[in-house]
């Protein structure tokens, strides 16, 4: 049922699947490492070389703890190689769609997060007091958007962020779930028609999963505000509209049966209650559902629902202008955690599937989410007023843990330097060539690089040279100083040219050429 | 005396001066707006409306204090997009000598910063304890590269590291000087020939201050080594070096008899001694400095100082072959505060000039800096193995506010977004026309924006682009629709021409080619 976008077709910069191995992080000859992060073996000048592997955790000098704090990592060079060319990805579909980049600190006010996140708060990473002000880590980049809309009297804003969070959560990093991770947000804050901007962040996220190759995937959609008339309909208290919000949140991990044990024992609703909830939250469906509940006779005399679900309606419309209702459902049972909700919400998740690159799979749940939040920006400004907003986060932390993986399991060597040429020499004495030569590239912008040692051998040079993935050599030595040439050797087919010196930067710069 | 290298011409990318203004920010016939960050005025769908300026800090909703903490800034789009051409430029430096990237938590466990900075660490952010491992900030990059290298084993590598870091200072904003500010930083890690690493240090802080055009700049190097020999001959007990180093560091912004009356005031040095050295560190001078100090009856008797001026000279001799000695200075009153120092030091210095282009001259002060550090890692280590180090770092908030200052005084308005084109419509009742023109320009990988209006007027569509600088409209009106055309409007020049659909992608790129 579910068919893939035209947009892996249309010739964009895809970082996933068979396309990962991009001109500057080939491969080439170099020999292939199975281990994540590649540890190449070799003594040869500048290669990292690591004589143990680490456990991740081991006393150190003066019997000091070697370790990172709890739930947090070391982004090692090509896992930080990998993570940069995802967030590339994720970035040019931000600045496809016209958004521009904030940064806010990392700190914040205490009293700036207080009060946002509901029950999570108490996973807020509090900072010492050490006299002045009390401050917090951001927990997300949603509550400091508004914070900044405010703070600033901005009313329109498109604009993406993409920075560390923390949360002092349970970590799970065989999930890709750390204390320290990345968000990556767009959002766009204005007063605008119905569903125009909403429909856009669906696309987004419909563009980066296909994009990023990552296999089938659904995008649920429900609205706040159809929940809340459910609700209304099924007789809760508007009191109890939020907790029993959260209750209805688990069912992407909990059967029916105990979802409504809980809204029943905890959370105070009479059984009757729970199951014409039941008989709501379980659906899902197209613009059929819509239809069908804006038939519905209790739901559609209420105000909250009968908007909400024109709303949908409409929403429905423009996805199918973008083509994209296929990975799209209305799914009645999607609530989100967080509080700070008003209209739109949406998760989107990948689908259990066949994938042969990946040995053990992983576990990812949702990789994308967000909605419509009316009323945060108010929370701030003195008087109340309100910037409506909505806005995506991309679950890039889930999402690089299944690429490494793949990575890993395809045993492609990512490059995690770009250097082009290895300045080198075939005899002794000859450091004070090298070191004008390089200048020389340096100068014109090659990126060059030569072995930290007066008298290298040339075999440890080259050998350089395949570890790292550097595809020429640039070797300087007494006959080619007389002649006033450069011998050029392509380290893969180990040609070798002589190329006259002031011809040199050319020669490089051509033969790099993709 | 002193003169630019050649690297202004060599071609590079260069972000900064007249090259500032780079095609994708050109402001093209935009009205140019001289307040920083920029407030466009106008009312167009989405333009970063700013009803009233901010003062910085109010009070939000509910009496919360609207601000960010003391010492830190969000940075709108247009302070983002200027410090994100900064770090390209630096980042190509780094990646042109060889430089990997990695990435370590903002979270250190604090047992691993205390001891690593000396009387510096009172200003180190702590976490509470909330329960578990008791936490703090990071305060500077090489102590976590240093704690990364000693616990995965490392004993070689060349590694880059751009991030935001912490410090409870006095914030001196105007200067540059935040309580969160970036680092970049570049180090090399390992057991090499001497000097070889250290001289590209230099050679890398000298191409990046000329690219970036700041002007004419000084770099002052020494070695901890020549200083500490320095003391052993006026008769410093060895216990009083690393305090004495830290009075020999004011000498920048102190006057000899200051920094002089503290030695003998507050360190208790001898006035003989304290005399003694200062006939020392008023030296300064190149090759010719070197050897009369390798002449010296006294130094030259020291171990430790004829090693570190054995060293230098070396250090002269492969910068004489990057042909920059002519930005270097040998300058014996150059100390560093911190620490772990253990051989050469150095730090860029901008030199004072008339530039026209400012209004108000920042005065800046040290724009980089950095020095060798060996016994670092083996503070980490369990078994006290040491790995030599050698590193710089970018003093990139510093240069920042130079160039922010240079793009305010001349006026260029610096595009926040990348859109290339505004799909927009001239009738009511289009919505469903835009909304498919835009996703097939999106699927086709083009930058695309339209305003969230149902039918808004073409005059407000043409106004945002202007006033955001896309360079062109694709409008879809009833006549195209029927012709099976898009009229592409040159914003700049109002020429506009009918292109038959299926060719419109192509002709948007051919017009946006460089």
């Amino acid at each position: 049922m579910l068919r893939l976008g035209p947009l892996a077709a249309a010739g964009r910069w895809l970082p996933a699947g068979p396309r990962l191995g991009l001109p500057c992080l080939a491969a080439g000859p170099v020999s292939f490492s199975r281990s994540w992060p590649p540890r190449p073996v070799g003594d040869c000048g500048l290669l990292h070389r690591q004589v143990r592997p680490a456990a991740g955790s081991a006393t150190g000098g003066r019997g000091l703890a070697l370790k990172t704090p709890k739930g947090t990592r070391d982004h090692p060079p090509a896992r930080t190689a990998l993570r940069d060319r995802l967030l590339a990805a994720v970035v040019a579909c931000f600045k496809r769609h016209g958004a521009a980049a904030i940064d806010t600190p990392v700190l914040e006010l205490r009293e700036t997060l207080m009060g946002k996140y509901g029950e999570d708060a108490k996973l807020i990473y509090e900072l010492q007091d050490q006299g002045g002000e009390l401050l917090a880590l951001r927990y997300d980049l949603t509550v400091p958007f508004a914070r900044y809309l405010a703070m600033n009297k901005i009313t329109n804003m498109k604009r993406y962020h993409i920075a560390k969070v923390y949360r002092r959560d349970n970590p799970a990093t065989t999930r890709g779930r750390y204390r320290e991770f990345y968000q990556c947000d767009f959002d766009i804050a204005g007063q605008f028609d119905p569903m125009i901007p909403d429909a856009e962040c669906l696309k987004i996220v419909h563009e980066i999963l296909s994009d990023l190759q990552l296999g089938d995937f659904l995008i649920k959609v429900n609205d706040r505000r159809i929940l809340n008339g459910v609700f209304a309909v099924c007789g809760i208290p508007e009191s109890k509209f939020l907790t029993t919000c959260s209750t209805v949140d688990k069912l992407d991990r909990m059967p029916w049966e105990e979802v409504r044990s809980e809204m029943v024992g905890e959370k105070g609703l009479s059984p009757e209650a729970a199951d014409r909830i039941g008989e709501y939250v379980q659906l899902h469906g197209g613009l059929d559902l819509i239809e069908r509940l804006l038939q519905d006779p209790k739901l559609s005399q209420n105000k909250l629902a009968k908007e909400g679900l024109g709303d949908m309606k409409l929403l429905f419309e423009y996805l199918t202008l973008f083509g994209i209702t296929g990975q799209i459902s209305f799914d009645l049972s999607l609530a989100r955690g967080l509080d700070y909700y008003t209209g739109v919400i949406f998760e989107a998740v990948l689908l259990q599937q066949e994938n042969d690159h990946v040995e053990e799979p992983v576990s990812v749940g949702s990789v994308a989410g967000g909605g419509r939040y009316d009323g945060l920006v108010g929370m701030f400004d003195p008087k109340g007023r309100k910037v409506p907003c909505v806005g995506v986060s991309i679950g890039i932390e889930r999402i690089f843990s299944i690429l490494e993986q793949r990575v890993q399991a395809s045993g492609e060597k990512v490059r995690t330097t770009e250097t082009q040429v290895l300045v080198a020499t075939p005899q002794k004495h000859l450091l004070a060539a090298r070191l004008k030569l390089i200048c020389e590239l340096w100068d014109a912008g090659i990126k060059a690089e030569m072995l930290y040692k007066k008298d290298p051998k040339l075999l440890k040079q080259l050998q350089y040279c395949e570890d790292t993935g550097i595809p020429l050599a640039a070797i300087v030595g007494e006959q080619e100083l007389t002649d006033g040439v450069i011998k050029l050797r392509n380290v893969a087919t180990r040609e070798e040219v002589d190329i006259p010196r002031e011809k040199l930067v050319d020669e490089i710069r051509r033969r790099l050429e993709p």
